[in-house]
């Protein structure tokens, strides 16, 4: 019985964040470690810094790799605690947790150090740098970071368009600037893969300045090109901005439809506000956000209010549509 | 009568890109060969890779050219099937079939082959790379490519604008240099024409930096042109954001009233859902926006629900105006 | 009488473009002959070219000269033409004309001229270079040109609060990297003047690379000004983007109006539609997105339509609010 | 008391920045003061040009602290007719004042040059520089900033989770080319912290050029980090458009509130605009936005107006919902 409760307060813990000030603390601790182990990954390949410490790095790294271990099959284990159904069938839902992007990142952090003594003959240095891959164990700490993954993850077909029609872009001007220069500096133009390196370096806008067209010819095509750029380097930014409007007006519609139905009977008492409140950071509007759609609400919902009946001044008694304040009729007594 | 159902299906297979798992593979084929022969064609560049395998080559642009022949007499064959008034006048829709610029691309990607025997002392390395315009044909098989070319298209005279102004910026940047530099960089800064290659590098944000200006002078206008060129290089960015979001509130708006429309008998019905999320797709719009349209329809018909006569309690039967969902009198009755 | 008629049609031809052939065909010289000033300014800044041409090139500036000129009289003549008021008080309306930015622009183009006769010692190639201001005029013959100059003078206030961010990041960065490496390249650090140069070309993502730093804090600062800049440098494009959307909404907000109006009597004849076209182009929006406006009133409209009365079936006669499309009585009859 | 007068006019001359013109000049004042401080810091630092003047320099330098100084305490003084509640707890609100964001810029802006007396040996050109601080007291005088500023503060949590994915790109790509070229540049790519450079510089699109990757496989992966570079570096721009289009939509649904309470009546009288225009003005939108607010309120205010009974044809007397012109009921006399 006190293992269930245990696991329910891990679950809370680990996966809702919530709970007391242990729960909190184990949080932090784990992100700590997270961001410890990034910054040894990045000292340690500074071959005079590895060299001074190397025993220590190592007793870190079991250390580290221990504690995300039994991280994971802690998350494993409480996983179930999701919703009822899951506590029903725990073997399905643990196999469908441990396929989930999450644990799958976690895998990733401990995975290379298990496989370094099973294979043989690894490159260290690859081995190493592998563990960078648990920054992505960050993604599950942060609030906004998931609105943007949201955003990147909606507008992917988009952003992969854009991506591929900036690709083309690149090959063919690649392809103009082998044309036009490949006979005078054959090593940077000689082909068009060689080209290449040059026309992303230029699309990008970055401009190493590495290779540069030297004939009129090759100055004016890369001039056009570089204008032209600018149109096609822009669509990544305008695919996200729409996609970053609309997440977050899909976002205010259903914390409209929450602040709807709990408006129903009319009114918001305390434990209503509370649950918004809930419902708002759960869905992840800033409160300024929250504040507008509430605004607008109660402006419409006025707005929709019926009146007394022209002639017999008694109240129409309506079943109140939902999105409707319920409006005492004193309030509403006509003129007459 | 066989030859029409041959055609049938090629047409749905080719233009529809539906059917059998036979018109799939034939699609995916297809994909393939036109992105092989990208890779080809670049690789082919490389004088050394050519010198090795230059007979195979051949024999390859042979057959893809071979293939895609093919393909463009299919489709103009089969294009009649798009609807009934094309059936009836074949010729004049094939024509115009002809001149859609599907089908230019389509002949762009053979005509060199073909125009290097008829016409001669052409230059091969261009010829060659001509052959990358095959890349044109790719646009055919994405959906979401289809949302950018739109949003490009639409905005094409604004993008023209703004590059406009980009331009105008470029020409008298080049102008304030050649002034300002004119007499110490001749080289670089001698004239108008030859201060623009630096202006264009400059106001795109590129930078190569293999001209820089040296005076105070020079450095103080060029900083000011720099800040300033950061607001205008971004104006195509805002264009293209402001037409995606344009785009997109068009596709919404048009899935809205076929949503409407289906609603029309108050409920959705299998074959209505069904019906639906083909003129999703066919419009273009991702599922979340759909979800979207569909929950604000609901709601805003919901808030137009009429209620009961306020004097006899009878339900008043109003035909109900597009987008009502109709409501079970039962579910009406007043409190009363 | 003649006289004003012509006045008329020079006024139809210049400042609306539109009228006969003949007139498109002025517009086009007109146009044509400014691209050719500036084609002209251009090359002639090449010394070699101006060598073998001066002469030419001396009596094609006359030539254009005296064609603006003739032009700056004739639409100052013709001014008066906009509207009745201005008809009646013609002086005060000319020279309200006069003082227009496009009849500013229009005298900027020719004044240089003139001035080389009467102030002595002028620098040639500064005079010459004046010419390019003639580009400006090309203004007054795009339609979208209108529309991103309404969004930058909409939002002048925001950009150049935006660029005096970035003046501010870019003086702190010059200030940090003075601190940070001013005693190692003294001569590019040596003083924060020295600096600006450096960081405005960092800030603004340009990136010679003709200055750069050496130091590890050197590096680390500008590392961090590099990745902050990217935020700060956002800002213009984020405010042209919403003040895009922004500009575009109230145009077809007042397109609307428009269209309300003319739906006021409920049905819109072919007179009104050629008066809608008319003002669509007036309020510069795009044909899909008058459509959109057009699809939307009529749905409100729709769902704003009185039904019958629900005892005695006849219709119920309302004075309809503005944005009602007359529907037939019979159309809807009730079920009943 | 007269000091409350005179502390009233202060409030209003440098809080509200309202008053006579002798209110308007002291403003105009402190605002060139700082422009000419920040001119001096800039230019003291060359070395020659500090030579020359350094007496002049040290004279102003006392004379704008201690104008600052008295701007500060004056501020702490008149900071309580703010309202009426801090006027009841004078030493309660002056604390909160204190701690407030303006006046801690204040503190700053006087505060490197005592602590120079009571600290020694303190870097004398990081304290010169530390008075560029100064321009942040700015930030006061400018609209439009505060609206950037709002956007900025709103979509922090935005902005840092997107530099965060930035960061981590940055640092993954630094590994990357870390294993790809430490061999071949040891200097430049020998390790993670070297490499981060390089990458900082590349997926900025700075791209400075001293720094470049030489090896196919070099080029290759840092091609593709350049291309994704693109659409990451994308996000701010995307976060700072949506935010900006939020926060204008806000401050237009506030008019909206003021125009809507200000119609209650019914008709807008002259002293209801003065009092609207000051509401724009404070909450801060533009004109054009404002008439597209009013515009809209009139029309759906409009389309709400009741009509007459149908049966008896005389009109309803309807308590106005909020939001409503009155409308004389002879306009709204019916057909019949």
């Amino acid at each position: 019985m006190r293992l269930v409760h245990i696991r329910r307060w891990l679950y809370l813990a680990l996966e809702e964040q919530k709970g007391s000030d242990l729960a909190k603390c184990l949080n932090r601790c784990l992100l700590l470690l997270i961001v410890i182990n990034v910054c040894v990954v990045v000292a340690e390949s500074e071959y005079r810094i590895y060299q001074a410490y190397a025993l220590s790095f190592q007793w870190f790294e079991i250390f580290s790799v221990g504690v995300f271990t039994l991280e994971y099959l802690v998350r494993a284990w409480v996983c179930v605690e999701s919703n009822h159904r899951n506590l029903q069938y725990p073997i399905r839902s643990r196999g469908r947790y441990l396929l989930s992007p999450m644990a799958v990142v976690d895998l990733i952090a401990i995975l290379p150090f298990y496989l370094s003594f099973f294979v043989v003959g690894l490159d260290l240095r690859v081995l190493r740098s592998l563990r960078l891959l648990r920054l992505l164990k960050l993604t599950r700490y942060s609030q906004s970071l998931g609105l943007l993954v949201a955003v990147l993850r909606q507008e992917a077909d988009n952003l992969v368009s854009a991506l591929f029609i900036l690709c083309m872009l690149i090959l063919l001007s690649a392809t103009g600037i082998y044309l036009a220069e490949g006979h005078i500096q054959p090593d940077e133009f000689g082909s068009i893969p060689r080209a290449l390196w040059w026309s992303a370096v230029t699309v990008a806008t970055v401009g190493y300045g590495d290779v540069v067209p030297q004939t009129l010819v090759g100055k004016v095509f890369s001039g056009t090109i570089i204008v032209t750029g600018i149109a096609v380097a822009a669509l990544p930014a305008a695919i996200l901005a729409s996609g970053m409007i609309n997440e977050l007006k899909r976002r205010r519609e259903n914390f409209r439809f929450e602040l709807v139905r709990a408006m129903e009977n009319g009114k918001l008492d305390f434990g209503g506000l509370r649950y918004l409140e809930k419902m708002r950071v759960k869905i992840g509007i800033s409160r300024a956000d929250a504040r507008l759609v509430f605004e607008e609400v109660k402006q419409e919902t006025r707005l929709q209010t019926y009146t007394h009946c022209p002639y017999c001044s008694q109240p129409i008694m309506v079943k109140h549509p939902p999105g409707h304040i319920h409006v005492s009729p004193t309030k509403q007594s006509p003129k007459s």
